[in-house]
């Protein structure tokens, strides 16, 4: 199967993009090839959307702008309690759908009922990692065995201990041991609010990255940690991070939304030598799932709290927002086609990606293909 | 002419709305009128946006990125010496049309060239007031007499004295009492930067607004003044603003995006009197005219930086960004019909708003009237 990509624009030159087996190639296509015209779209990296929950798609608007205690107790745990597999089959299909039409061609989830989320992913053909969440003491963490039988490419799997507020010691040693044993990710929480750190300083002495590390789990996993949020931290913190090349996952809207906060230190995780990343944190949170949202409000919001328009370029969000991955031959065909709004007389070839991140929305997103399949097409 | 509205959805109820010569009325269409079948749609009151600089929608994209002097000196300053009557009309007519693509049905404008921008504003059937932009010693005053010959709804007039570092004291003297002669309103840029507000108690020895309120302008003109901005305030200005009903015109992407600030006083305002509204500001630094988005982000940051989720709910938000007008018999009919997305399972009847607010773009808007005509339909 290939695909031909016509006159495509890429960084302000317009290319072909040939796609064979799921991958970018050189050269021409063959007589069988689909070719899609693409005159007056832009062509970008598929966008990897590093936090969700996506069955929180059914509970998008379910009590906003209530206060944090108000949100979880009388909305969302109840909505949760109500959940079946059908349910969480068809949240997550149309998260995934969501995530398509907007451009996200992966995306890193954790929940719960994860044979109805890999069904739907499937289903949907998109790339997901989807995470077990485990409470307490980890006693569903068995679970993970019966679930990598349905480990096949694009679907991998996570252990996601929820937070070090809501698993035990024992739980979270427990979830380092099946990671390190397994060699899956860990997908945690971390840092998410003021009140996380403040109570990890009375329970345990020290900051939340300090005890995961007293722990042994930073050493156990390093680079194998996902963690959302990350927005409470000290400076010997945000070196730790960087020292064990943690993946930091920021979610601006949610965290604005949830009034977690707002001073997440980007460029200074970045420097220490974390992997910065973005992510739309669940629809209960973000309300929706557009990662070009995402890309407007992060750099928007790091430019505003540190008074600095040149703070965080768009071709720097882009790739935090990529994972860093281009398109070119060699690669895997994960990219989306958008019509940006070029009625500007001044339009110059070089900015297209600031277009993406500050003026448009994934509304304008036309086309979208996972692994040289398209499933999106709104051309 | 008149127009019958089947079935919209109006603060979650299936509603018919009845227009005839530009009013919504009690009752039923006549015969003649045009129906519009609005199954599935929400219908909201038109968006108006109280900041902008309607041509600069040319200059989406330039110089992004860069700091604030750089942007000013090397990207937009030249490029607006290259500005003539045509590309002015062009630039209006664009904004205009962007405009009534995402719901907004009134504008508030401050720039140069308005016979040119005055035809667009016409030839689009936006309602909009014009602000003559005058600078130094407000030598350009003159030219209002002329504008006022064009003054007819629904297109208004205002002097727009670019800010207290570019109009000279006399200059905005006059400018305050050719309001007052004319009953025009005041537009001016206030308090958008900390170095406005470091130069001004260097020279004038006094913040900002304490300035304007040593000229007497305040209570000259009171009410009548419309300030965009107003981000760095102190205790005692915000009561200055309050006690004389001001107009703050709060432009929150543009305010991150040129590295301004963030903490928008908006709660302490409205609680000191003020009338707060949203505006996006020009293009070149909102890179688009979308108010769907803008009441996302005031209504997040305000949840952020206050750390309070409850803080400025969904409907408070599309309030100020409405100015407060209502859907209504004997209102005049200017509204905007969007699809929100309704995937989710527990949507309630009564979550409409949040659901426009957080959810959803302009991108997502179907037909927008001004005055019982349709300017927009992509239903």
């Amino acid at each position: 199967m290939s695909l031909f990509l016509h006159n495509a624009m890429l960084n302000g030159k317009a290319v072909d993009i040939t796609i064979v087996d799921g991958l970018i190639v050189n050269g021409e296509c063959g007589p069988d090839a689909d070719v899609i015209d693409c005159t007056g779209l832009a062509v970008f990296p598929g966008l990897m959307n590093m936090h969700s929950h996506a069955p929180m798609t059914l509970f998008r608007g379910l009590g906003d702008d209530q206060p944090l205690d108000v949100w979880l107790n009388k909305y969302i745990w109840p909505a949760e309690q109500k959940l079946n597999d059908d349910l969480v089959y068809q949240g997550t299909l149309q998260a995934c759908r969501e995530m398509h039409a907007s451009g996200t061609t992966a995306f890193n989830d954790m929940y719960f009922r994860l044979p109805a989320m890999a069904q739907a992913v499937r289903d949907s053909g998109i790339r997901a990692r989807l995470g077990l969440n485990v409470f307490g003491d980890a006693d569903n963490l068995n679970e993970i065995e019966k679930l990598l039988t349905l480990n096949s490419k694009p679907l991998t799997f996570s252990i996601a201990p929820h937070s070090i507020y809501t698993v035990s010691e024992k739980g979270l040693r427990r979830c380092a041991d099946a990671c390190r044993d397994l060699h899956l990710p860990m997908h945690i929480h971390m840092s998410e609010t003021q009140k996380e750190v403040d109570d990890c300083l009375r329970e345990h002495g020290c900051r939340p990255w300090e005890y995961l590390d007293k722990l042994g789990i930073l050493d156990q996993l390093g680079e194998n940690i996902i963690a959302a949020h990350c927005l409470h931290l000290s400076d010997s913190e945000i070196r730790l991070i960087g020292d064990h090349h943690i993946t930091c996952v920021h979610c601006p809207n949610s965290n604005l939304k949830l009034g977690s906060g707002y001073r997440f230190q980007m460029l200074e995780l970045i420097d220490a030598g974390a992997n910065v990343m973005l992510g739309t944190d669940g629809s209960a949170s973000s309300n929706n799932l557009d990662m070009i949202e995402v890309m407007k409000t992060a750099a928007l919001l790091q430019k505003g709290w540190r008074m600095d328009p040149s703070a965080v370029p768009a071709d720097l969000i882009l790739r935090l927002a990529t994972g860093g991955h281009t398109i070119a031959p060699g690669q895997p065909a994960c990219l989306f086609l958008v019509k940006l709004n070029t009625s500007d007389i001044t339009q110059s070839e070089n900015n297209t990606t600031s277009n993406l991140v500050y003026a448009t929305h994934g509304e304008n997103v036309k086309l979208t293909i996972v692994d040289g399949k398209i499933v999106y097409n709104n051309l």
